[in-house]
């Protein structure tokens, strides 16, 4: 059994980590810590664990060593404290913000700040095991694995492989996001009388995590708009391609084959019938699916490249966790296997 | 034209006042105060009345003379300010629970704290004209209308044919309401991720409504538990009674008849069939109907009387401005007579 | 008073519609029909109009003479029974998709059938006043209104500033819409299970509002997905604009007054800051407004044109009440000046 | 490995069958049954299960022998068939009406005809082992099972403890429940635009399933109520308790606490503070917990006696695999330890 620990475990990210790990058939959760809440068990901010678990949080100086730590801190908090964390953890995936972009300048630019700890980034490793698989395998010595930002998730799953084939001129994704992706800290935005029901397009442009895909994509022509919805888990992500030259369905079919025929986390949805044709972000609550399709206008011959995500299992806690174990060498899908829910 | 104020206009009652006196035809809106916005447009804080009025924000004392004046300030702030307000207006609606009860033990009882302006208590109306009608119109003195609770309200309006054939022996009622109840100050229960889809039962006892049932329909024998449903707007009300004798449907329709047929705003719903049978305050967003319906247990003789409303209109602003309809020697309708939409 | 009548009244629109003429003060609803109704209340469909109106449900043969007809039946009928109702009164408004194209052969493409009345086609006007209000007023010998796609009116909106200055290379609408938008007919799509929550994608490439764009703006370089979301009533529209030149907001400004500034039903919403500073369909239900709102992407320069309207009213019997006031020379906004509901 | 069937498996019973059942560690399906989907994979109905069975919808009459039969067809199916398939399987788990009640007249009262196979009725086992287990286990010889009913199953689960105590005098039952209460078929109330966020009391009086408490908990004088409310999964019972006699707090725990503290699947929750402080169905999508919790009126003596599940799961397909894990000698909890998700 492995020995873990979550920083700032009092969060929704937090929350869905110690979901999965309490399950875990490897794994062995020794602390979770939150300022405000140490001492109480962990079911008074995640009533779904009670009965599963008699942690109680600790302050985060009560965390000994152990074999994978979990930050779920603020962005900004876990780059101050990554050598304090270092030392405790030889494994260590950051779901936060901070170590993501592995280019200071690009931190710079999106984040508009220094980084605090900008010589740790180029070690760090991109921590979607559909990007980087390998290295994740193979980074055994010190290892700093960064989560990844849920919208990115969407994104670059969705464009991969017309990334890889060359084919996208541009593209303009529009995202559609649920109310969990804030977190867990009321904001007036998320009073909700006021976002039941709402559209409320809160990033039209400029949405950092579009740095993420920059990054792992490559310079892509690339604009992104950003619109809450009526949903708590949930990324839904239409990416409208305007190629490099007329394609037809079949050739992308085998792109997106090559690219995920082997991948144990995302699907392929794109029928030509039925209610559930198209990936649908409703039916993967809990499950760390990434639902892909995409569909040729025949007009003008663009391309509608779709994913779905939850975005606290795929696009976090759920990466998190696929990483930990390609990492910790275990069976890549431990722990990851439950199916979603329908209807729901 | 009458000219009105309105005190604490930043708020959900204050907006939905301000909506409905704009579009008054005998009514026009001097002033309406919030400190915290004081200087901005109202539809800062109300997006639908963008390009519905000029008028800015201001603070409470700017207000000059008027003819009426609504104050939603937080409960407590009314009582205490009651003496200031009277003299710049001779009616005044009070939307706060401050002056609902007449009696002064009753209100510590409930509320747990002297009232601190007693003496006022046993002159102010309890504004709900199905109740108040002829009091209302009659007071033209000294008047203080106070505003009504919106669960008391959708409980009163869904017992008073049988509070007044002597006909409960005891009622439970079971009351489900939208988020709006609780206002426009974010609080830890009102974030999104945790409200939506919440099926909360906030007040299993002890609701303080439950208290202006008591003083309108007499001691019955009553208790009351309210549960938070994903809905923004509405109260429903389900009073379970059990009755001092069995009744057949047909007295039932003749009591209800007797008390509503003249109502303006009281719609029996009892039907035998369809989608539309009972009241469902679904349809009744931005209108001032209460919809009023039962139904017989053939097994145990149990009444089912149930009843519902938009929360924030015949349960707070629509039955206000009702009142300051009578009060004031204006058809009574004026400005209320939105019909609801459907679907919504 | 003007006589009118609904034929196939027991649809949202239709149910629309007559909640907006039963409160128009120069209208007198003379007859709605319904084959599976007849004989029934209004409010058996609409029931919202409980207590509102004694009129019953009839069969398209009992409708007499009347000053304005509205046709609300399945896409086909309409034009299949134009010479019928023609015969009934002077002024039609046509609220189904057989009257908005002009060009026979557009409709044949988009539709995928001969127009069954085509030689009907030239002499319609399409009835979204914004676009056509002088030829609305104007045609008072032979009229046909055409109602107007709701997908099309929140697209022609909310790029009508932009088309008429050239500045479109190309724009990609991605729109969001409502469950009403199917109308009152149960299909498996509409069951609540299946489509609560859901981000289904219906129509990625190939609506056919597409036409009523095109037709209408000129032959831009157009692009449309519409996906289902969460919400009964509502169109939202992102159009993504790839701009034939680089502009400043300035710019962007002085082109939506120009074309908005007198309006009475288009609201420019564009603020820096706030909840509510973009177009949002949520505080649109049952109002005539459509909110018009754009960004400007610094990175790309693109423009991010959005609209949100209430599809069932600026989308639907909104616009076409609004085209009815214009042809029977009454004031504009006579009926429609409902502001919307906040919170909602 | 245990060979199992579902009879019936496109509805939504049958898919949440299907999905445990694939992840259960001791059974593998061997059919799923379906006449208008045979042939089809399982996902066309249950978009959840792609890619996680290459299993096709069959017809009935291809299923062979197997050690547990489970059938979901529609109520009065099952019994007309119930010899059939007898012959194929020793165990058999019905999920519908059919074999709940052991006394053809209790059947001929609430259901309204003759039960078509009544000689089956007093050998089968109402399956909810909270109230059964022993039965279950026992039965080794022929066996037949029934499932529960979900608004039942919330009222047995929320009232057993009292009303082993003796401790009911009377009890008034508020149910709110979801729209998959309904099943997969389509219908004019669970069209979108109307179903969603309506609060709609379907039974103010008379369900059914208030047979099944009468039966399980004896003849307790109950009254029970049923409302539609927004929400797919999930049933909320708030039991209104008139008690025999004045009890405390501490003796509730007492006998909630004998009633339950070996269940596995059966939750306390009755804190003083919190948002999670009562039970709520939202948190328990997707779970086979029945989170049970209670307080008193200090007024009236009162008991609310409260209980939360997800109908799929507890309240059908999770207790039909716990009642079979009994029944097959395997860990009770096998294959139903999904933890339930927070925020949702």
């Amino acid at each position: 059994m492995k020995r873990a620990a979550i920083i700032g475990a009092a969060g929704y990210t937090g929350g869905e980590l110690l979901r999965l790990l309490l399950d875990h058939p490897h794994v062995r959760v020794e602390a979770v810590t939150s300022r405000s809440l140490a001492g109480q068990p962990v079911h008074r901010s995640h009533p779904n664990l009670r009965g599963r678990s008699e942690l109680l949080f600790t302050t985060p100086d009560q965390v000994t060593n152990c074999d994978v730590l979990f930050l779920c801190m603020p962005h900004g908090e876990a780059a101050k404290q990554i050598d304090r964390w270092s030392g405790v953890s030889p494994l260590i995936v950051d779901l936060s913000a901070d170590f993501r972009l592995r280019d200071a300048a690009a931190y710079r630019t999106w984040y508009e700040s220094e980084h605090p700890a900008a010589g740790r980034l180029a070690g760090a490793i991109y921590g979607l095991p559909e990007l980087s698989r390998e290295k994740i395998r193979e980074s055994r010595g010190a290892r700093l694995i960064s989560g990844v930002g849920c919208n990115a998730t969407a994104m670059n799953l969705a464009l991969l492989p017309l990334a890889r084939a060359g084919l996208i001129e541009r593209v303009i994704c529009d995202i559609k996001v649920g109310s969990s992706e804030g977190g867990a800290e009321v904001t007036a935005g998320s009073h909700h009388p006021e976002r039941s029901g709402a559209v409320r397009m809160y990033a039209p442009a400029g949405h950092r995590h579009t740095a993420e895909v920059l990054q792992e994509l490559g310079p892509i022509n690339l604009d992104v708009s950003i619109t809450a919805i009526e949903m708590v888990r949930g990324v839904h992500c239409a990416a409208h391609v305007i190629p490099t030259r007329r394609v037809e369905s079949k050739e992308l079919w085998k792109l997106y084959r090559a690219a995920y025929a082997n991948e144990p986390f995302v699907r392929l949805v794109a029928e030509k019938t039925g209610l559930h044709r198209l990936p649908d972000p409703k039916i993967l609550a809990g499950s760390n699916y990434a639902d892909v399709g995409f569909e040729i206008d025949p007009r003008s011959g663009r391309i509608i490249a779709m994913s779905a995500i939850d975005n606290l299992m795929k696009g976090a806690a759920g990466s998190a966790v696929q990483a930990m174990n390609l990492a910790l060498d275990l069976p890549e899908a431990l722990g990851l296997t439950f199916a979603g829910l329908h209807p729901i």
